[in-house]
């Protein structure tokens, strides 16, 4: 079992009508709020207005337009020159993953004298930031629970996590309700982008009977209730526990103490969606069995068997080898069968990029220390078994 | 799924040499420090001197001889006066979760300028308190991860479960190494008071597929690590895991959103010790058979089932009230196997108060709520039943 330093102070406010404690929760921390969300789906569903009631003793600056993929220019950039010039005093995201994390990118520019960019990117340590908080609406990322943000930026295609213990949010606001609108394509982007969550956790070394449990649990759950999800947009139970499994998914809780696995399939969809803009669960989910085949050997074998023993059932007294293929076919099924379009084509990428992006993670990912190290030639070996 | 709202800022600093973090770990918080500890432990695993030298540029303040069911006069009342009179700006815990759940009513007392007992109690709420943090020598209570002490009162009889935001350890320090002189009895003890506390959120209403699946592998990981534990008291990644598992047991992250269950068996507990100050694990454990089979019903039966195929594996197919009977027996065995005397005469409980403390839980217990409401008849049934 490995060291560790873990926190999440991050407080939770869940359930139906979680909304209403907006005042409450934001009174402490001052009156001028810098509320930040997306493509105007808060408009068309009444939340918007709702919070623009709630937030009636404050006064209000709007960044609106944060796109899927948040973006170093136009997003962060404007989002910090107002929290200057406005004085302002909490950063509020209303909307999924991406408006928190160009938030969180805000509260900590908004401190710093210099380029945001350089916080970003680690060459500056964050000493300070705003306040940041969130009401979520789509259940996918976890950002609502940890402290890491993932900036994109278009002129260099760099698409880069961020973590400071700053940015944590204050609170975060989870009405599972506010999910019921989502879209059956998101919500299964969101199931999968939280079950790789758990599999960068998962398939590693140095794992606990706790953790695996842990892990386990959660694979089940994320994938039991996104059919459910799919079948009834409005089934409260299964948006609910789907919403509160992904926000475990990223703040470290799930396996405290394994080994760190170097995260690689988020290494390597990060390429993809800073190329291509895709949508970061669907990326994940399409190289996540090239990428289990890739690395399956005598090594990873006995994680695999395990996996496919206790998330799909597979009879646990086949030949581990047989376990460890049916259990990646079973990974890519579900996929499948949520609606994912699991090849890299049906997302519109070619074969034309591939070596590019693969020079590109390998420069920047780090994947020579995943669990399985992954070369430049690993990595474009996985993206054209994904094509 | 209920609605909550749950938060648990504490830093976790866990590893092999952890300790040696404290000067880090403390610096915020100031220098005047109140140094609590037990029975002396430390003195003699040389623990004592190391915190002494990494604290040396502190003023340290000590308050020793704080004991097991910690109590209000004099331990709580001597520390307040500690902390008033020598501007202690932080309480350091250096024990188990007995010498840290004392400290945070210190703390909290420190803040207050009436009688503490009326915090401890409710009556008056906690507005303020001085940071608290610990290093952990005993894998047991959670304490460390949560905002909850429990205090005792000896001329009332009264054993109180007193929760506070104010009070959630700013930091726990977590060396499993420090736990490889636990005796095997307290050990095990330490293993039935947190399986007690995962049965407390999993016996009730409204759960989910997360929290069961979290709540199981926490009982299998908590089962399989004590055995190993008492194999081998200086097994490090038993003792890691245990003191892990032990460290989720009550801040409700394992079963966030299921029904509140009455924490039962904590009730019955605490009059058991409050009465005859015996080890609260132990307490517990020996009245968990009785309580599962004074409550086993058609109602309940379900859950039966599903602890025991998942925790015991006993074939799902037999009858449902089998697989329940025959779980409650493993429960108890488990018990035994660890080394638990399972009866309250082993541990010098008689008859003679039975009544008196099933009247005192049930006027002040609040299980007429639980998820099996139980009244005066049934809580000295189960006390008779566990004699």
């Amino acid at each position: 079992m490995q060291n560790f330093d873990y926190m999440t102070p991050t407080r939770l406010i869940f359930g139906k009508g979680a909304v209403e404690k907006l005042p409450d929760a934001i009174r402490p921390y001052g009156k001028r709020v810098l509320l930040a969300y997306g493509g105007g789906s808060i408009k068309k569903s009444g939340l918007y207005d709702k919070v623009k009631v709630l937030l009636a003793d404050c006064e209000i600056v709007e960044l609106p337009g944060i796109h899927p993929n948040p973006k170093y220019d136009p997003s962060v950039l404007e989002g910090v020159r107002l929290c200057k010039e406005k004085k302002i005093d909490i950063v509020l995201a209303v909307g999924g993953g991406s408006v928190l994390d160009c938030c969180k990118a805000i509260a900590a520019g908004a401190k710093y004298d210099g380029d945001v960019w350089d916080l970003v990117t680690g060459e500056k340590p964050t000493l300070d930031a705003l306040p940041v908080a969130d009401i979520l609406t789509l259940a996918a990322t976890g950002s609502e629970f940890d402290g890491f943000a993932v900036i994109s930026r278009t002129d260099t295609n760099d698409k880069i996590g961020y973590f400071s213990e700053k940015v944590y949010p204050a609170f975060s606001i989870l009405d599972p309700k506010l999910t019921f609108t989502v879209s059956k394509r998101q919500t299964a982007a969101g199931c999968a982008d939280a079950m790789n969550h758990v599999m960068e956790q998962y398939f590693t070394g140095d794992t606990t009977l706790l953790n695996d449990g842990i892990c386990e649990s959660m694979l089940r759950s994320l994938m039991a209730n996104a059919r459910a999800c799919l079948a009834n947009p409005e089934d409260y139970r299964a948006r609910a526990e789907m919403m509160l499994a992904c926000t475990y998914g990223c703040n470290g809780i799930l396996a405290l103490g394994n080994a760190y696995s170097g995260w690689p399939c988020h290494a390597m969809e990060h390429a993809l969606s800073a190329y291509y803009d895709i949508t970061h669960g669907e990326g994940l989910a399409i190289i996540t069995p090239p990428w289990m085949r890739h690395i399956l050997s005598d090594k990873t074998l006995p994680r695999f068997v395990k996996y496919g023993v206790n998330i799909f059932g597979i009879d646990a007294t086949l030949p581990p080898r047989e376990i460890a293929e049916k259990a990646i076919r079973a990974t890519h099924d579900f996929f499948v069968s949520i609606g994912i379009p699991m090849t890299l084509r049906a997302v519109g990428i070619d074969e034309s990029r591939i070596d590019e992006m693969a020079h590109h993670v390998a420069e920047t990912g780090g994947l020579e220390d995943a669990w399985v190290p992954l070369a430049e030639s690993d990595i474009a070996a996985i993206f054209r078994a994904s094509l």
